[in-house]
Parts: structure tokens; sequence; C-alpha cells
């Protein structure tokens, strides 16, 4: 007998079907028939409509079917054995660590972001005239795709017109792009070493073999890159992860004559060549290319927020094909809100001054570090890289216990980065990042960066 | 003879260094020795800072090299070749084509997205104290993940716990980390035929062998899977993509079954199950396995929003390791203020009160459709599929002119899909998508389609 309750907030019909469903798993099994919706109606005093609808969801899940002269007969009794109770017990996951100080590379201040600015465009831009009811151009906006263009030829000597530009949702994704077309025509990847393990993570992925390229002075080596095969290489010219060179121009020159004897292309990563401090940036690589071998990459996570989400790569004309082929019909990975309210905040002259603003505040805070490792730890240490970026690189010069660095900084709750944790190879420096901190905080970190660095020098 | 400006907006330094810079490149040869910074200094009337400053970028830039006694030497002079002029060129993109009558089977209304609410919820939660300083969790935020994980467990039956959850930004987000995760344990992917093309191609790209599995009455031939040795297998079982066929609870048994018994796992891409109209939506496959072997997907794009780039998946807790593994330095696709807005959303119960007025807005027009397209072709046409989703699709019953109809709909400005064009096979079905009309267009654009039915039925 069902209890089917009127003044239930679940209607009749759900009310019906749920304890039918319940009878079936218990009571029934296959072949067997169920009273007629003509009879149940009348059982339980319900509408014909009700028990229909009841049965319907039923026939729908099939636990029973409908045959002509028989009625509902029940299905098979397989589903028996999958009673389960649905565990919604939801746990807690731990917690993320808190240091005290927190050396990390890739960070600006919390503050930086220009929270107020953004709430305000996004407000007045995101309207009924943009069309949420369904999926955007796969390449992203054109009119974003217009701002970016214009930045990028201005600030980086960047050649490219707008139907080259994509909008990202960051570097693996732009990387993930580029696998894809790339695949039909290549399948190695040279990469620096050591070199930016996303790099290498998202092409191998995508199962192309890597090819490691030591660095020289000038960054990557060009002699060692012409031993290999590649015709594909990733590099990071202006600002090179980890260590920080910048390739020369005449290096950078020699690197596009390969490109162009090997009929090989270039991926260029300008992650953050926007944030230097004793020059200004170094030209893209892209920018002195004349034979369409380079492929640009760039971000916004430097220097505005990495959690936005939005990259850019400018592709060569002839990639543009195989692009428009398999991206057809991709959507963009950046939502609409994103993109729209990025355009504004770029045409309406916010990112420039933004950028004037980021880069004096992180210049600020480069000096300071610079100047007060040199003053503090002298002949005992070595800058390996500064001037650039978020981070300044250092290596010890004297004996030094890298065992006891790591002890002590975790009993300190100090979290410093090491440039072999991620980069692979041999070549190790600690990655002292400043952005994280305000213009108050760095000195106190650092007097305690001091104080174990002193404990470190075996004596 | 340099023209350096003190009332101009550019810096000295810079006016300098742009100067120097033509210069080498046009009148300098490798070896050829620059005046030294005092004597510049001293024939422009400028600082030695200032001048320090250029020849520091020209050294940054690779154009000369300081060397002890000789001073500022340009270096070889390979660049040479390299004088471009920048490309500020901008064309214009094609317009994309404007239909009258647009039937696409996966847009909402333009006016259905609840704008001014997202906006109120967006600019209250969106504050300082979120940290939009540097990457977030790869997975996605807590919070959100124990939104969408309520959400899942109560209105589809998925068994899971938060830490299970993942935030994507869309089905080839999910499909693409899937993919990543599972490729050194699986080389191949089975995939119902007709099937999802966006799935083929994302496993495709990353080197899978694609297995096609026809389908029968009841959805992925079970019989067919059987006899293939695919341990991994897509599958779209509340609303099979594109036929629209659900598998009935005995046969989603057997592909449990099967897959215990191979030891395989199922992805059940549960993209728009949320839109049923005929019945209570089906609870996902995923709920009814006992032995951790479905990854469930979903999304948002389909009743809330496709620009927004939201979406999930459930992993079974046994590939959480390799997950968290591959992702650990990965950062999340989806905007940290996009998934703050998307929680307060759910929390606030918006989500549910919306999918009720969607659900109701859309089941009025379908049922409109399927009313109109009953009552006015009659007998020329079979309803292959109704009850769900955006789509109603059919197919003539008579001989018919399927040339002619591309021809006239093209005059005519309006747009149909087909289903062969993006699933393979041989599997045919118009697509009468109805989510994108307002209930007054619908019956207006059905109007000019059975004037257009008419001519193309051969008589």
């Amino acid at each position: 007998m069902y209890n089917i309750s009127s003044s239930s907030k679940t209607p009749l019909h759900i009310q019906l079907f749920k304890q039918l469903k319940q009878d079936i798993e218990q009571n029934f099994k296959a072949g067997d028939k169920l009273n007629s919706i003509r009879k149940v109606a009348s059982l339980y005093n319900l509408s014909k409509n009700t028990v229909e609808s009841a049965y319907s969801q039923l026939v729908a899940e099939g636990y029973i079917e409908s045959y002509p002269k028989s009625g509902y007969l029940v299905t098979d009794t397989y589903y028996k054995d999958s009673q389960t109770t649905i565990s919604s017990v939801i746990i807690q996951e731990n917690e993320k660590e808190n240091y005290l100080y927190d050396f990390i590379p890739a960070r600006l201040e919390k503050g930086s972001f220009p929270l107020k600015l953004w709430k305000r465009i996004f407000t007045k831009v995101i309207d009924e005239s943009l069309d949420f009811g369904t999926y955007s151009s796969g390449q992203g906006e054109f009119a974003l795709r217009e701002q970016i263009a214009k930045y990028i030829i201005q600030s980086r000597g960047v050649k490219c017109q707008t139907n080259q530009v994509i909008v990202c949702g960051g570097l693996a994704d732009s990387l993930s792009i580029l696998a894809r077309i790339l695949h039909k025509t290549h399948n190695t990847l040279a990469i620096e070493n050591p070199g930016y393990y996303v790099a290498k993570n998202v092409f191998e992925s995508f199962g192309y073999n890597i090819n490691k390229i030591p660095l020289d002075e000038n960054g990557i080596s060009i002699e060692a890159l012409n031993l290999t095969n590649a015709k594909l290489v990733y590099t990071t010219p202006s600002h090179q992860y980890p260590t920080g060179v910048a390739i020369p121009i005449s290096n950078r020159l020699k690197l596009l004559h390969w490109a162009k004897d090997k009929d090989a292309l270039i991926i260029e990563d300008d992650y953050d060549s926007e944030l230097s401090y004793d020059n200004r940036p170094i030209p893209s690589l892209q920018g002195l290319d004349k034979n369409d071998k380079v492929v640009y990459i760039g971000t916004f996570s430097k220097s505005l927020c990495a959690t936005l989400r939005i990259s850019y790569m400018v592709l060569p004309q002839h990639l543009m094909k195989e692009y428009n082929k398999l991206y057809d019909a991709y959507f963009s990975s950046v939502p609409l809100m994103m993109q729209k309210t990025m355009e504004h905040f770029m045409s309406e002259g916010h990112w420039d001054r933004h950028l004037r603003k980021i880069r004096t505040l992180n210049r600020k805070k480069h000096n300071l570090m610079r100047s007060l490792l040199k003053d503090t730890l002298c002949n005992t240490i070595k800058i390996e890289s500064s001037g650039a970026g978020l981070a300044i690189l250092i290596n010890p010069t004297v004996d030094f216990d890298w065992d006891k660095l790591k002890k002590i900084t975790k009993e300190k709750k100090m979290k410093l980065y090491f440039a072999k944790d991620k980069s692979g190879g041999d070549w190790e420096a600690i990655r002292m990042g400043f952005g994280g901190f305000t213009e108050k905080e760095l000195p106190l970190a650092m007097k305690v960066f001091f104080k174990i660095w002193e404990q470190c020098i075996v004596k």
C-alpha cells in the first residue's frame, strides 16, 4: 500500500513513482505485471494523468515496459544488485600549509589588482548587448584581439594583424592548441635545459619527443640546436626561465636564421618581459623575424592577475588555416565577460597605466632586495640573475649546507623556491621572489632570511 | 648628429637610445667603437646617467658590448638584414553570416541569462578577501566544488565527495585532463557511433585510437562493445548525442557489469540531462556504479550560460592520485572571479530557481514545436527524438529532396543543422533547435520552415 499525500510538497506523480520504483526493486521479478493505470488511479484516488506520469518515468528509466494487450511488465531484474545508498558525506580537504615568509617567485602583492576599477568596468560593459545564450568565437572576441594586437605591436615590436591573435586561458592552453595544430608536421620539441617544465609537460602529453638543448651565456645554444634534427623549439628569449638570461640581438638573428634554414618554427614565450627594471624591455624575437617562423605567446598573469586566466598567442599566417580547421567547432576558454572587461580595461588606457604602476612598484622592491642582498650577504652570494620579473636568483659562493637551509626554513615557516625543483637539469639557484611582499614586509622577511643564511655557511 | 630635446615627452635616455640604435644599424660595422659615455654626455649636454642608461639598453639588446680598456664596441653586424617595418595594419575579419531563422540546437534565448542578478552577486562577493595576486588551485575553489557536489548528489544521484570534484572550463577541458591522466593505462577510446565529435577529436589529439561502437534501440550496443578490447568508453547515457536515446536501467547495469568485468572505465557525459520535459531526469549512471568505474562530467553551459565556461567532472577516487601528480603545478582554467560568483549563485539558491525557470520556459517551446510539427507536417515526418534538451530531431517519412532543402533554406536565410555534419556515421536527422527562439518567434520561424518543407516533398 503506497502512501500518497496531497499535503506533501512533493508532487503526487513523483511520490507515486518513488514508491512504485521501490516496490519493483524489492518485490517484483522480470515479467511481473503492474496494476493498470486506471486501477491505480482509482485505488489511490489520483487522476489518470498523475499515474501516467509516474509510469512514464518508470518506462524512461527502464524499470517497466509497455506491451500491447499485456499492459506494463517489469523488465529483467538485472538491476537488483544495484541498490546503493548515496553518500552525501563531504569531507574537508587539507588546508594548504601557511608560511610566515613566502618567497614565491610568481606573485604580485595581494592588493595590487585594481579591483574597484575592474568591478566598475565589469558592471558598465557587461550588458544585454552581449549574447550569453550561446558559445562565442573560439579565437576570442575581435575587439579584445584588436586591443591585444595594438599593445604588443607598440610595446613588444610584434608584427601581427588582429586575425592572427588568439585569446587563450593561460600558457598551458596556448601550448595545447599549438601542440595540436603542429602535430601533423612535427613530433619533436626542442626546449631549453634548464627550461620551463609546463612547456615540456604539455608537449609530452601530446606525444611529442623532447629534445633538451643546453644554454650558454647567450641563452639557448644555437650550436647545440643545430646538431639536432628538431624543427620546433620552445624558448623564453627575453628572460630565460629559470636562469634569467636574455638572448642578445646577434643570437636572436642566428636563431631566426636557423629557423629559416631548417624550415623550423620557434615558440617565443614572452611571459614577463614587461617587468624590466634596469633597461627597457627587449623587443620581441617575433618582431625581428621576416619569414613567419615565430609563434609569439604572452600573458596578463604576471603583471595584472594570474587568476584572470587570460593570455594570448600570435600565430604565423601559414598556421591559421590548420588552426581554423581544428578549432572551427571549439569555444574560447576565456569567459565572454572576462574578455569584454579586459577589452575595455585596455581600450580606456587602464592597462598602460596599470603596467607603469606595477613596474614602478616592483622595481622598488627589486632594487631594495638586490641592495639588501649585496650589502648584507656581501661576498657569500652571487646574484645569478636580476633586473627583471618577480624574483632575484642567487647562489652561495661559499661552502654551504643546503640541507640545513631546507631544514631551518621549514622550522621558521619560510618558503624558498629552487630552480632545480621544477626545471630539471643540474642548474641550481634560489629564486627569491619579491613580488608578493609589500615594501614594508620585504625587509623584515629578508632579515629573517639573512639570519638563516648565516647559519648555513659552512665555516 | 642626434636630435635630443628636453621638451619632448620621451625621456632623454630613450631618445638617445633610439637614435644610437638607428645609427648603429645604418652606419656601423662589427667592432666599431662608440664614443665614450663622457664624450656623448658632453656633446649633447646630457648627464652621464642618461647616456649610461642608453648604452645599457644597447648592451641589453645586444647591439654593443663593453670591453675593458676598449670601451663599447659594436657586436657583429648579423642583424643588418633584420630591418623591418612593423605593420600595424589591422584588418577586419569577415562578419559571421546573419540568419533570419537559426534553428541552432545548442542555445538559449538571448535574454535568459540572469544578468542583473549575476552582476549583483559579482560586485557583492568579489572583494579584497580574494587573492588575485597569484594562481589558484588547479582543481577549483573548494567552496564551489562543495556546491557542485551537493547539486549533483541531490539532482543527479551522483555519489561523490568534494575532493573528487574538478572545476573545468568546458567539456573539451574536462576531456583533455582525462586524456592526460589515463594515457599511461589506456590507448583506445570506445565511442558511440554516431557520437559526440568533440570527445573523439580531443582523445585523437592525445594519440588515442578511436573504436566506434554502433547504437541499438537502447543506446550504445553492449554486445558490440564486448567484442572489442576497449577498456575505456565515452557515452552520453541520459540523452545520447545526437540520437536522443536514453539508456534504460537494464542496459545501464549491463554497461556497469562490462566495466567491472573488463576492469574498464566509463566516461559519462551528462551534458543536458537537467533539461527533461516529458519525465523527470534519469539518475546518473555514476550513481548506480558500485565499483568506481565511472567518470562523471557535467556542465553549466546548457541551462545557464555557455560563455561562462564552467563545467565539472567527478573522478573516481583511484584516479585522484594520478590527477594530483599531473596537475600539481597547473592552475584552474576557470577565473577565480567566475568561480566565486558561481559559488554564491548556487549557495543562495539562485541556480535551483534558475533551473526551474529555464526548464519551464524550454518545455513550453519544446511542446509548442512538437505539436506544430505533428499538426502541420502530419505523416510526412517522423520525430526521431524529443522530450529533452534544446532540439527536436526529425526526418521525412516521404520521398524528400534534401538538396532542395539546403538550397531553399540558404535563400531564405534559414539555418538548419544536420546530425551527420558533425557526428559522422550514416545516421541522419534534422536537429530542430528551439532554445534560441522566444515563444513569439518560434511559430513564425516554424511557419517559414513548413513552407520550405512542403516544397521539398517529392510528389
